[in-house]
């Protein structure tokens, strides 16, 4: 059995991992901090829980953490950095959910998230956590950064065009769509009910921190820098990132083909038939992110149309697909969830 | 393996069954019928199922239904009755998720559902599938009446008041309300999306079938007839029912204890401390009926709330959980599936 | 033209009655306060807004609220009992949206809203602001409590009932639905739309601070102290109340007519043919109550179905109304809005 | 007094028709015609109308049209084309809220639709209702184009870019998201609650038959046929549309002032500060269009936000503002509605 520490498990990302980790067979949960809820059973605080997870939160001085097999940080920006090494030098595997391994030059992160980062030596070890892209690297490291929500479902939906080299470089447009669930559990007014529901809005347009995460994916497919304009918006859902790419097709090619083969071993990665629109509720709950692709009237613009959970594929379900790479196991053990529908 | 076959699939209650039954270590799915439909992949109505579950809809002729061990009939009203006897003459077992078999007075059936009962003589051998009350005659049965969604929550709720005597069976109320997948996926306008969205109405207040399925029930655990008012109400959900219970108690009780002891074997009935307000998504997706008890502010009022999904513990996981007794296995195998939240 | 002031205008209430007041032809805007926001168009903060209102928010000193001839408290309660006698000293009318003024037994109150009254000796005074029943009083008043919101809908449910003797007054329940702008702007976990979304429970079934509002008006329509029961609920919605009352009838009556002939002057209170099931959207953001009356089966139980729109008749519009009374203009100047469908 | 008639009452367009007309001061509603609801009250249907909408649905041949001054059909797709010669002949201008005038080009039109067109000679003589390009043409026109939902919100977000030739026009992009009132009343599955609820999902990317009506307007901009892509997606919205634009700018240009200067004098038009992000429920219920436009990080690609309610400014509040200019009456009458936040 894997025994496992979570930091930080009263946001959604902590609750999801729980609720995939309880199933898992291969997983046993040790501990999941909170400073400030410390003593207070999880299924306190998240009731779908309720005889599923005896744990209660607590510090992380009593939490054990440096006896665990792996750690994951369901934490906000920056603190995953603070505590990172002294668990490697312990022995134990870490997995970020957050931000704080991405990107590769610090200088770019310092620069968009507003830190001075606290180990940037261990970035460059780091293994951004992309099974469909490093899964060899995944299988040996120590330190996974486990991807954001948007860069997952941008960057599955532009890699075969890039790799390939069949799209222009210069232009590339992702306008994504996300779930509230996307924006935590902290309580913000335009999170509200009464703020976003039966309302929708772009935000951040002129930048946000998935964009450089985004970017630094696509520039190495490409092997070349790209052009690339990344809007964010907000849609009543509570799951579901939809994002639609657009690029320009430079030469002539089958890309339902081109798709179909670059994703053929990818259990989590489904491309649908030609014609096909996927929708974010086919995925609810599910590890699977789903793609079609589309050339319109024929003309020289291709559109991509992917869809993620946001907090399975795109959080808490890729980072327990990157233990299961780590630690040998199959893929898709604990990931079995079809989508609820409807 | 119990080799399974589904009779009508496309509607929510059949693609839940194919959801929960696709991954029954146990289960083959052997055949899925739709007149309309044969020949379709369920995978190309329902995209959550891809990859998952391989059958094609067929017509009831080619389906082979008489070959499996179980038949579920996820169909309208009125179909079950029609096929069930010479499923049985065949050996095999017949689950209805409709209503055909569920009420036991067939003059009083035939008024509330309009038709002629095309098997009467069978309704005496049909046993109501409520685990909770009847778990040892469904274990012996060849034909369940899979209770109706509003049945479940319902009296699951009053069960432990009536069967304690502690409620005046003269004025019980049950105010529910139920998300919109309780309609059906039959297009209709008030389920539309802009009708049904962002509106709260009750509706039949006048008379609604579920009324005297409940009413049998509770006549039967107050071992008397009772006054029973049942109002539904259309919410803005998508799947749940909260049953809001209303009685006047006729002698002092610990009613916490009361519950908690009868449902203390019951792992699908979760009785919540003192206190507490079940919600709605902590069993989404889950086969749990979570229960609190209030008698506000020490009053002769008592109060129950009961949370159940309608398709899982109202329909489809029932029915799992049902077949699972009727074959002897464990009650909860493929139902374990822990409430999604958010 | 009346001179109007705001005193906190960040919420719900508040911008609803600039919504209101912006188109009401007799009303001249003067101020709108918020010490914390002070400088900021209020159309910055409400876009809706931009255009129609060009106030900015001021500080209370700034405000000059002692020269206007009406001022309102959108305000948290215990705010407008701080400042009510300097503005009636100063020839000013106030209405309070707040609870501060709407109980007539200061211990109750300071029970239930667990602060000292700063001025119990204006409680007296002040007339509980529900046209329907002290349309007279409030002509002359200087002080308006304007009414809750569940108040509003279940007193003009019961009122008939109550008024004509037809009832019996010991065991009187209220199962009330509200859409989750009742709970206000105020950033909190449980309201947020991940949280709130998809998703039905009870609150406060223990004891709501509505409660005490509600029976001090039901014991006076029926000149006697009722029983009641009160179970308030958190639905998707949001804006709308529907409340579903229920009590036993002691004699045989048209209820009806009784009802019609009631509200039969009233312009805000719409008595639906027998048999109908009132939607909340058909008056979103209109100031109409409308009401169903129901006996189920021809029982004992008599159901009301009473819905209004929270946010306007259960507060804003309401107040607006107030205030067209307090002025002698025509009842619904500004108040013509139709209700929203879809 | 303008007397005026609704042929196809029974949609979304109808409603919201009678829901402004109502309350204009200038209009006296003679008729609404449905064949099939012939009789029925228009406010049995539609609740929010009741007190306010005393009409009845009749058939056609009852309903005189002849006789009104103008005429308005909100039907479906090539009901309009059959009777508006009769109508011009007798004198009554017309104002079609469906397709059938919109396309100039009648090959384009026929091969979009489906249909011969029954009229050819007068699609010429309609004028495209969009009164921020046509106003003066509407003024002295007897016919109306009244455009298509997402047509307005894309035209009018495009219009000062093109006008001015500041942006390439080979490569525009439309990415537009709709609430799902703009799929009409008519039942079908896929608008039901269960299946658009909580589910996000692009539509008719091969294709949408608002793409030829675009595109004929942004290439009248232009001055040149443009490279043009649309992808329609369907959003839990009720009401709203928000379209997202992308372009590339050729010039460097003050796009602020642009968008500012272009729409000065537009009461219905307002360009947000820079930086900003409309709401689609800043206008809800409003005949506002909210744009506003980015480049981000300084880049070559612009991004304009342009947001609508689909039922008014998307259809039946610009119907009425047509109405307003063909009467000489002012733009704004019985518009003034402010946007419902919440």
């Amino acid at each position: 059995m894997i025994k496992v520490g979570i930091v930080g498990g009263t946001g959604y990302t902590g609750v999801e991992l729980l609720r995939l980790l309880a199933r898992h067979p291969q997983v046993a949960l040790r501990a999941i901090t909170s400073r400030k809820e410390a003593g207070m059973p999880v299924a306190e605080m998240f009731p779908n829980l309720r005889g599923r997870v005896a744990l209660a939160f607590s510090t992380p001085e009593e939490a054990g953490l440096e006896t665990c097999d792996v750690v994951f940080f369901a934490t906000p920006n920056g603190v995953a950095m603070q505590q990172t090494r002294a668990l490697l030098d312990a022995g134990v595997k870490v997995i970020d959910l957050a931000a704080d391994f991405r990107i590769k030059d610090v200088a770019v992160w310092e620069q968009w998230y507003k830190m001075t980062h606290a180990c940037p030596d261990l970035i460059g070890e780091a293994v951004y956590g992309l099974p469909e892209i490093n899964r060899d690297k995944i299988a040996g490291a120590r330190l996974i950064a486990n991807p954001g929500c948007y860069p997952t479902a941008v960057q599955l939906g532009f890699l075969p065009l890039l790799e390939a080299g069949v799209a222009e470089p210069g232009f590339l447009v992702a306008d994504a769509k996300s779930g509230v669930s996307g924006a935590g559990r902290k309580p913000e007014t335009h999170i509200l009910f009464a703020e976003a529901a039966d309302n929708f809005r772009a935000y951040a347009v002129g930048g946000h921190r998935h964009w450089p995460e985004i970017k630094q994916g696509l520039d190495s497919f490409a092997g070349q820098p790209v052009g690339f304009t990344f809007v964010p918006h907000l849609t009543p859902l509570i799951r579901g990132i939809h994002a639609t790419l657009y690029a320009r097709v430079t030469r002539d090619v089958d890309l339902q083909a081109l798709f179909e083969e670059r994703y053929a071993g990818e259990v989590f990665v489904d491309v649908l038939p030609a014609g096909s629109h996927p929708e974010t509720r086919s995925v609810r709950g599910a590890n699977t992110c789903r793609i079609a692709v589309h050339r319109p009237q024929g003309g020289d613009t291709v559109v991509v149309l992917s869809v993620i959970d946001n907090l399975v594929k795109g959080a808490a379900g890729q980072a327990v697909q990157n233990m299961n790479i780590l630690f040998g196991l199959p893929e898709d053990m604990a990931l079995a969830d079809i989508g609820m529908l409807p």
